[in-house]
């Protein structure tokens, strides 16, 4: 896998530092020095512009445009309407002039650049000196948040210094609804109102398809309100003013910006407009330094558990909490109509969309930090159920159709090939069903939520199965599995595995709630008008369900046929192929045996301890060398499957890759949006790779390791009411309980029980 | 399989007529009565203008207009733009008022309505009493022709009769390319100069994109030129005039039409124009009736060896009549770049493209017709080799891919599972050149054309294909066979097989030009540059390809893992599922073991000889049952198996489809066109099936055979410079040479040397 760093940011624990502006790689680092706190995010784009290349990037989680997909040929079932998380308003806008020079990096002579992003404040920082043609000097500093404490507030800082002289700067700020979506090349905005509320300019825009809205104000603090010019234009409100400049003297202001945004195309502009006002009023008052110290102070309480540490080993120390600080910029559990998307709010790449790793990937970073919000992605999966029914029934099925890719919970994935025969999707809900219970213990959620959508979920797969007329045994032909290097395949070994699982667990459920819950049970089953010979057909399904497995070799096959499939070798494919998917005809990838990702090894890792070691390591031997690690979902799991059986110069490999994907962008694309979703694989690969965590049985399992040249690290797990501290140092693993009651768990294959008092234990070599 | 016949025409021997107007037919009517003489072609649309549902149609065959191709995602190989042929001018535009009412079938009281085409003659005309508001009544009769003697030239004569009142008819006449294309909704022209030339009125106009042009020209005969007002409008050149009508007398005019088309975007309008001058003075001095006689001529010409007669059956008379009638409307072989589309130069669907029915199902017709037309059938695909290199290019391929649909050589077809996946469609030309050179021995053809294109057509495969690492075989991954309703599979027996041929057949044609014809050779190696190695690997190639084929039940496996595909029986289908392309979620049919049509079966037609009858009932057992027909192309083939394999009441179903799919609409889609290439499969019905000819040995061979009702049929092939009539009654068959030396052919398994001599031959049952 020809995956080469590009390093070009300092190394610091804490801090992702610029030092030196770099114009190639302005997109990337507009990416890399996003904000975001669930509810919005923002790239980190110039706030006073910048002609040079890249991607002015302001969104709203589940705010989209939509819009009819094409089709040369349309056949029935196949989704007709996508939509996309649309790039929204610019309310950092901001336009410098100096004597009629424009500021622009693009264009004006700058020096002592530096960027910086703290990641234990969220606040991004930026300064330079701007030397003017006519020689004036002009010491810049730029910050911003988007409030962690408080979602719909953003706070911008402008400070200026002249160096030689005495002056004005011309100021134009306001608020900018007409950037375009870079994706369509156009702008997807019309304004709906401009207004004012007390000292906030406030605008109103609407996307023109979808009809969403955002409401949008800003106050300017620093300036006299009667220095003030207020600027109103097509979809832009603003104001201009002078600032006077003093030799020596450092002057600026803040702008503080409200935003509100209503996702039903059926509520009026007006209340929408008066909610905009309400919400402004309230939050007025806090003065840019106030809103930045709740800020900083939410961070500093989430750092307090979230922090994982890393010691002798900077690059990877900044990388997993560059990975935790953007998981939790993305999503924290606020909404529950919202989840994680792919690029997280930093991009326009991947429209978006939720995707199945939000339950493969993502969950267990929220099992151990915020089970509220592990919670609350499942409700997501609720609240969309209707969409997944009326999925199913478009294609000619019963039951939950879980989308490929969504915001609101209709398939918006439009490449039939992967919205349609992935059909994976709804298996990995009752997988996250399945864990978030098993690790929360949160029983409550089962009977309010969980059973109705894994009753759901079984119904779809046994309408959409099939049984084999050769062997009898039930499977699901015509399907992509989780590698999407194969597609129209029978049986792919995943699928078929995860639906066996969905079937088992939901029979469990059943006759738990049967026992324990039979209100509640009946009252789902009423719902969802359940035919008791359902559950016994599904009881035969699992039962048959097709696994294809050669005891000889230990080897699952990773669907029907894998193995005659003709061999490429995945090292003498030149460099220059990859990714394959450009420079590869697009069939030729789905006729040899290379992978793009873990098929049967993502398996091996969700249901870790059903398998024993030989069919770990047989697995491993064969499909590791057959994948290119084209979806960025890939090296982690590999890592944590390697550490697991002693292959420590591939667990590191692919630990680089997953924890420093996006800060060294090993991908070619960070320039488009992070991996926000395979940074929740950097953290698994900590926890559950070196930290050798496992979270499939009924007690958590710890087989610690420490890769060479690491002298320590250490992470917490919110498990039950308690907080559990892991530190791994060359000699031991130290386990204690900071806060709560004492827990019993596994250690190297041994119970213990683990209070306050610290319990050290001796490392042991992987594979024990 | 429900399909139903819808019939409202006469049952005539030779003449397709419609007694009274049915309006919910009209535009199956158009395509019914539709004419062409292979250059140009026009639907059945009634020239006065219709305001009911209808389409009028005019095209020219390769004249067509370009678009992008749209996609979600786009992958390396996908084709990016496509073409189709495009409406074009309405020559027969006439709009006619009476007394201010304008004259439209929609909207006007008339009857006495008859339509006919006269197949003897190719002639469409039309009739009927129109009253007026005021009680006024005129006959009204139209005749047309696209001339099959000068295909430039079409014809129009109109005329009428005053039954009861003098008076005056106001005529409006022209050329009008202001029609729109239907599958876009718009027009697709742009004019590029009016004007005369002597009598007559001339339009050029350009295809919008594709800068093809068309010129047209018109004259009137029977109205004085005085009298003649011209018009000039957007897209149109007409002229009006006023009819006098004295009552009980016919008067009438007559339009004379000649057209002409440039497809080089690149010619310049002059000289385009100059050329269309030129042509107008070359055929303007036919009248209507000299005109008309020409083209009568011609036709009583071709019927004189082209006609199939059934006695007892009127209605598979007519069928088959209509069948030979358009076969040879849409193509006869004037011009090498031309080829037949999917439905003739009679509609819009399948975009004027040709397929590889071409080859594999209309090239015996002219094989047996027309040879020099069937040898420029194959030119065709020498002219488009250029386009075939650079697609298997495109595709990371070397050597010669034949599109799957197209009109210049480029591939068309923007679904990509056909157009990318359906790899089947160069060795369908190399069946071609195989069979065309088998049966006429035109080996000159080889030398010049043959076998450049079978090396191309070998390297392709040969890097297409792999080998597999389970038994070491080579074959195909990642394919849709024949049969369209399986996708991305492997193996496709119907595909290894046609390529094995395909492979052996060069090889032989390698060894016999190094024999005969090596200088020839020489230049053909080095225009191809064949390194020495690529035959030697085409050799094992073909002797280690994969054919799924079990010795115990006889059944080649349609790809791998046929047999392990879920069971669904066809027949508990509900028949108003059919098709299952539009009532299926398109899924559905991927992942079962329903068939569109025939695949192995294709197979055990086209290289009959090949295979024991054991073998051939083993499979069609098999595969009838579970085949939809849903392509137009299944029933003959299976009609011609079951016949072969005594299955008579199989036999007369299928033929039943075959013969009147359109004059029946079985298919429900007869208005969007008629199913041209489906006509062949009609002739190859009563020539391989009921004739029992086989032409894949030495030998012509026959076994015929006579359909229970039937009294009698006959045929004519033409054959190594030989006329030889088959004509089989209910004891015996008859064969013949009427014209050129006697044959040596095959009948029950018997060599006879047929001459001038009928022999007379006791029929036996099938299977003997």
């Amino acid at each position: 896998m020809p995956k080469v760093a590009t390093r070009y940011l300092d190394v610091d624990p804490w801090v992702i530092r610029e030092r030196g502006f770099h114009p190639a790689r302005a997109a990337v680092s507009e990416s890399i020095f996003a904000l975001g706190n669930e509810f919005m995010g923002v790239r980190g784009h110039f706030d006073e512009g910048y002609a040079g290349a890249g991607m002015t990037g302001s969104y709203f989680n589940g705010i989209f445009e939509e819009e009819d997909i094409p089709y040369t040929q349309y056949f029935k079932g196949f989704a007709t309407r996508t939509h996309f998380m649309v790039n929204a308003v610019d309310w950092l806008h901001t336009r410098l002039w100096l004597d009629d020079e424009q500021l622009d990096l693009a264009r004006c002579r700058c020096n002592n650049f530096v960027r910086q992003l703290d990641l234990r404040t969220g606040v991004l920082e930026r300064s330079f000196v701007w030397t003017t043609r006519g020689g004036k000097r002009l010491r810049l500093s730029f910050s911003r948040f988007t409030s962690m404490a408080d979602p719909a507030l953003g706070g911008q800082r402008v400070q200026v210094t002249p160096l030689n002289f005495s002056g004005a700067l011309r100021v134009r700020t306001g608020l900018d609804f007409s950037v375009p979506h870079y994706a369509r090349g156009v702008n997807l905005w019309r304004a709906v109102k401009y207004g004012r509320a007390g000292g906030a300019h406030a605008l109103m825009a609407a996307v023109q398809r979808s009809g969403q809205r955002v409401f949008s104000s800003f106050q300017v603090r620093g300036v006299p309100a009667a220095q003030l010019r207020p600027l109103r234009e097509e979809k832009f409100i603003g104001v201009a003013f002078s600032l006077p400049l003093h030799d020596g003297t450092t002057t600026g202001y803040d702008k503080l910006v409200v935003n509100l945004t209503e996702k039903r195309a059926q509520v009026a502009d007006a209340t929408v407009w008066t909610r905009g006002l309400t919400q402004t009023r309230r939050l007025g008052h806090f003065s840019y330094d106030m809103a930045r110290q709740r800020h900083v102070t939410f961070w500093a309480d989430v750092w307090r558990t979230l922090d994982i540490t890393i010691s002798g080993d900077d690059a990877a120390q900044q990388g997993i909490r560059f990975c935790l600080f953007n998981l939790h910029q993305s999503y924290h559990g606020v909404d529950p109509h919202l989840n994680i998307t792919a690029k997280g709010l930093t991009g326009e790449a991947y429209c978006g969309w939720t995707w199945w790793d939000t339950e493969t990937y993502c969950l267990p970073f929220y099992l151990f930090n915020n089970p509220a919000a592990a919670r609350n992605l499942l409700r997501y999966r609720y609240t969309t159920l209707p969409g997944a029914l009326q999925r199913a029934q478009e294609k000619d099925c019963r039951g939950a159709r879980y989308p490929m890719g969504t915001i609101d919970g209709s398939e918006a994935v439009g490449t039939w090939q992967h919205g349609d025969l992935e059909i994976h999707v709804s298996a990995a809900v009752a997988f996250g069903i399945w864990h978030y219970v098993q690790v929360t213990g949160d029983r409550a959620f089962l009977q309010e939520y969980g059973l109705e959508m894994l009753l759901q979920i079984c119904r779809y797969y046994a309408s959409r199965g099939s049984w084999s007329p050769r062997t009898g045994e039930f499977g699901f032909w015509g399907v992509m599995g989780a590698d999407e290097f194969k597609m129209m395949v029978h049986n792919n070994t995943y699928t078929n595995f995860m639906v066996k699982q969905a079937f088992a667990y939901t029979l469990r459920e059943l006759a738990a709630a049967r026992r324990d819950a039979p209100a509640a049970l009946a009252r789902v089953l009423k719902k969802v008008a359940l035919d008791p010979g359902e559950p016994r057909a599904w009881r035969t399904m699992a039962r048959r369900m097709r696994i294809n497995f050669d005891p000889q070799t230990g080897l699952f096959e990773q669907h029907d046929g894998f193995f005659d499939l003709p061999h490429v070798d995945v090292r003498r494919i030149p460099p220059t192929d990859f990714p394959l998917y450009q420079h590869w005809a697009y069939f030729r990838i789905f006729r040899c045996d290379i992978i793009k990702q873990p098929d049967v090894l993502l398996l091996l890792f969700l249901f870790n301890q059903q398998f024993p070691l030989s069919v770990k390591r047989a697995n491993y031997a064969y499909y590791e060398p057959r994948c290119t690690h084209e979806s960025s979902l890939s090296p982690s799991i590999h890592s944590i499957l390697a550490a697991e059986l002693g292959r420590t110069g591939d667990a590191r490999k692919y630990f680089g890759h997953a924890t420093r994907l996006d800060l060294d962008d090993y991908n070619r694309n960070t320039s488009d949006g992070l991996h926000t979703t395979s940074m929740a694989g950097a953290y698994l690969n900590i926890v559950y790779g070196y930290g050798g965590l496992r979270t499939d049985g009924p007690l958590l399992c710890f087989a610690p390791s420490l890769p060479a040249p690491w002298q320590a690290f250490s992470f917490r797990l919110r498990y039950r009411g308690s907080i559990l501290r892991i530190s791994v140092d060359r000699r031991a693993a130290t386990f204690a309980v900071c806060d709560g009651p004492a827990l019993t768990v596994c250690i190297y294959g041994r119970r213990h029980t683990i209070g306050a008092q610290p319990v050290r234990i001796a490392l042991r070599p992987p594979s024990w």
